[in-house]
């Protein structure tokens, strides 16, 4: 019944007998719990967040539900281990482009101990965290069923430079995903428009100019979208903002995520030169 | 008729036969330049700035007016030093409150020394840079003629929590700044208004969250206001926000400042607090 999620473009993967995520193919999203206290700290986060009435719905909405916690056979054949129990973001999606893009040039917080900060640190440096406020984590983009997804490996995505996630950027809503000279023939559907992915982060934004309840370390945007379908149908392509992964989400103490919103204005920045200098855009 | 500034109330001081800037009287500031890259670093910027057609006017006056660099006797009596020639910022104000403001919660850019990344790294781990995404650098606030300035010292400055800042930003605008319970009978006119440091601080993020020219590190926000006079002749108060001190300037290369944008959004969600939560103000 329950299997590896097709669409997972980063973080630990239940494949070849390692411990990750299954999806139960019922819409539901089951996330081993880490051993340390990562694992109850997302927890606490998610069952806070789905609690908290100081939440907009329009917000609310960004975040996968949560549906508690489950004993569940784990991936790695470990016996049975704790789950919680999430919306699989992905289901009934077809051929999902996903990006997963980890916010914040700081990927550890300030009360983090301090082996973890130092590494932490070491990887924001080498990656683009530090430079451009955000890293690319993952993507998977959707060619043609044709060509199928492209979905460049691990070592690839870590080694990007600024101007390399600009591209990865803009060849995701390219017509071809596998050329380096995209034409961003899909960036006014997906990242444009009053639904569109652009309109979204800037609803995140001004949530994040004015919330103190809660510091995000580590946690992606998923950027998700799906062009075949709805374009061969004349529709709006169907564009997702997501945020996901909550191990180092801390109180805010009266303070707003200056570290998140700084790194989402750097991506929204990103975004809308795409929409705004199409003719950067080789066609 | 070179003299010490009256109202400096950050970084070295010309005191004690130390290096330091000087003012002459006529509205000018003399700064002398670091012996190291920074001098010339901070040379490069206030040329490239003020020389750039591209800093819209409303942008420019935040910045001190520069007249190029000069040989001047050296406060210290190491004979004739190269200084920048600065708009002396406090020129004809009467009192003047000035809060040193020092912006972002990293001072250090990706391309600068180990050594020097290590030492700033502490620095904003042991302040409340990294917790805030500002430190409070020093200050000066005008009681009345009687009492006149509250000045905390370096050190009482430096040890500051996100608490203590809250709290200083109060007093600044309160009628007795000596004291610990701020009425913040001030800050409806300095704070808020059209014309006022939260207004003014918009307009600055407006243009950070565009700007891909330039990324300031280690650089400060002034916050400038005199509330004596004005408000005895039933003036709206004085109030200007000014950035100083580029030593650390370098090319924004297409990406915008987050770092100093995240620290800005810190300081404008504390102004904004302060002026629509009064009922926190004790009276």
């Amino acid at each position: 019944m329950f299997k590896v999620p097709d669409h997972q473009v980063a973080g630990h993967k239940a494949e070849a007998g390692k411990l990750g995520p299954l999806v139960d193919g019922f819409g539901l999203f089951y996330k081993p719990l880490q051993g340390d206290e990562r694992g109850s700290n997302e927890v606490s986060f998610y069952t806070s967040f789905s609690s908290n009435a100081k939440i907009p719905k329009h917000i609310a909405r960004f975040f996968p539900k949560f549906h508690g916690t489950q004993l569940l056979e784990a991936s790695d054949g470990s016996g049975m281990q704790p789950h919680m129990v999430l919306q699989d973001l992905t289901f009934g999606w077809v051929d999902p482009s996903v990006m997963d893009i980890k916010i914040g040039s700081r990927t550890w917080a300030h009360q983090a101990p301090e082996d973890y900060i130092k590494k932490c640190l070491k990887k924001d440096r080498e990656s683009t965290s530090v430079s451009l406020g955000f890293r690319l984590s993952g993507l998977q983009a959707f060619g043609s069923k044709e060509t199928g997804f492209w979905k460049p490996g691990k070592l690839e995505v870590k080694s990007l430079s600024v101007d390399d996630v600009r591209l990865y950027l803009k060849r995701c809503v390219s017509s071809d995903v596998f050329g380096s000279k995209p034409d961003c023939a899909f960036a006014s559907v997906v990242y444009g428009g009053s639904t569109g992915i652009l309109s979204q982060l800037l609803e995140l934004k001004a949530w994040f100019e004015d919330q103190t309840i809660y510091h995000f370390y580590a946690c992606s945007i998923l950027i998700m979208f799906q062009k075949e379908e709805d374009v061969l149908n004349g529709k709006i392509p169907r564009a997702e903002v997501k945020l996901v992964d909550f191990a180092h989400v801390f109180e805010g103490k009266g303070v707003i995520d200056h570290n998140f919103l700084g790194g989402l204005c750097s991506l929204i920045k990103f975004i809308s030169e795409i929409l705004t200098t199409p003719e950067e855009c080789v066609v």
